[in-house]
């Protein structure tokens, strides 16, 4: 049950492959997009996306790059990734692309939409939100908090979740502190935990893979950060 | 079903008498200590407990004054309440006090016990906490951050998790800030969440009759408040 089917479009030349997993029953259902780590598209984000098309979300695993790529080795990934990885503008519109392509589908309904990001993925989804698209919510995992347009007060209209480790050195304490206080200034709705002693990658059981310091599985702040999120995404998509 | 029954011992001269709702089943239980906001043990509490004992944990709400008061107006029971509010020392005696007290019961296993605590009752479970008593967790809501003899190195040995809104006048960024650093420094696990939209008070639907500024209830700080407390007791309590 939940299998995945590719979707694609065309986004600036580039060819995106996605992975949306649908729930049983009639729609219009609301939706969760599900944004990829630097490395692209993996099993982990495919495991997310039939998860929460299992809780009743149309589920699309996102694919920023192109191609449906996955890079296991994040060495090799670098030259491959960096046209989009370092292009803040680029990944701005690539993201409201993918959230203007979910909102088209015909079994969504394009008022209850959220998106939630790991790493990358995580800059993805509030890069989303502060350019004011119609999400009813973002959720951050450990992902890179930083960005060259900082939200307009005002401009973002739903809720941003973010879910940090104290000991990631790819969020360090000053991205953290900017970012809160991009979001007083901004007027948002937002909510940030900090995990005393989680790293990067903190939702990832195949972290330690990776063999890079500053990225670990922690077990309790994975639990944690999907509790909330499955309680925000009840209440912002579904009232309840 | 999850009646309450008052449960009572004497402190430093005091009878205390707090409220103990005990789930189904053969025991030994993990347990639970609920601890009160500044008004003493109100309905907010009883129900507290009775939520936790239908989730399988012997709750006990216990009474930080004596006499099991509860003060409906704040400001009358300022004098009532300062003689143990304003006492550091009494306070963290007097919670290490129950925590033994529920070690005790002979329904309890004395080691896997956690504590939560509401404002001053915050406090409460952090100075527990920083006692080095044997608690597997404590979670803070809207709890007053700030004390006397912060957690020395390797003292807690719980895991420790506190909510806080940002326009909470009780909590101030420094208080947050200052638990922050104190807690890195005890190299304790912790995990901080601030909701970026509440005030103190925000888990008390009743807030809004206190007629207090800076006190005010949240749906979705309660909600996420919870749905992380419930995951910590279970992984904490029952390691699941």
């Amino acid at each position: 049950m939940h299998e995945l089917q590719t979707v694609t479009f065309s986004h600036e030349g580039v060819e995106l492959q996605g992975q949306m997993a649908v729930p049983s029953g009639p729609g219009p259902h609301p939706a969760v997009l599900v944004v990829h780590t630097a490395l692209g598209i993996g099993e982990h984000m495919r495991k997310q996306a039939r998860l929460l098309a299992s809780m009743g979300y149309v589920a699309v695993a996102v694919d920023m790059y192109g191609g449906g790529v996955y890079h296991s080795n994040p060495s090799a990934a670098g030259a491959a990734i960096a046209v989009v990885f370092e292009n803040p503008a680029l990944i701005r519109a690539r993201i409201v692309a993918w959230h203007a392509f979910v909102s088209g589908l015909a079994n969504v309904d394009s008022a209850r939409i959220a998106a939630i990001g790991y790493c990358f993925g995580g800059r993805c989804v509030l890069e989303l939100a502060r350019s004011g698209a119609d999400v009813k919510a973002v959720v951050s995992f450990h992902g890179l908090l930083e960005t060259s347009r900082p939200a307009q007060r005002g401009a973002i209209k739903g809720f941003v979740a973010v879910y940090t480790g104290a000991k990631d050195p790819y969020a360090p304490e000053a991205h953290v502190e900017a970012f809160r206080k991009e979001m007083i200034a901004a007027e948002a709705r937002w909510q940030l935990t900090v995990f005393g002693d989680a790293a990067h990658g903190f939702t990832d059981a195949e972290a330690a893979a990776m063999k890079r310091p500053g990225i670990e599985y922690n077990a309790h702040a994975e639990r944690i950060s999907w509790a909330g999120t499955v309680s925000l995404l009840e209440a912002e998509l579904r009232g309840a």
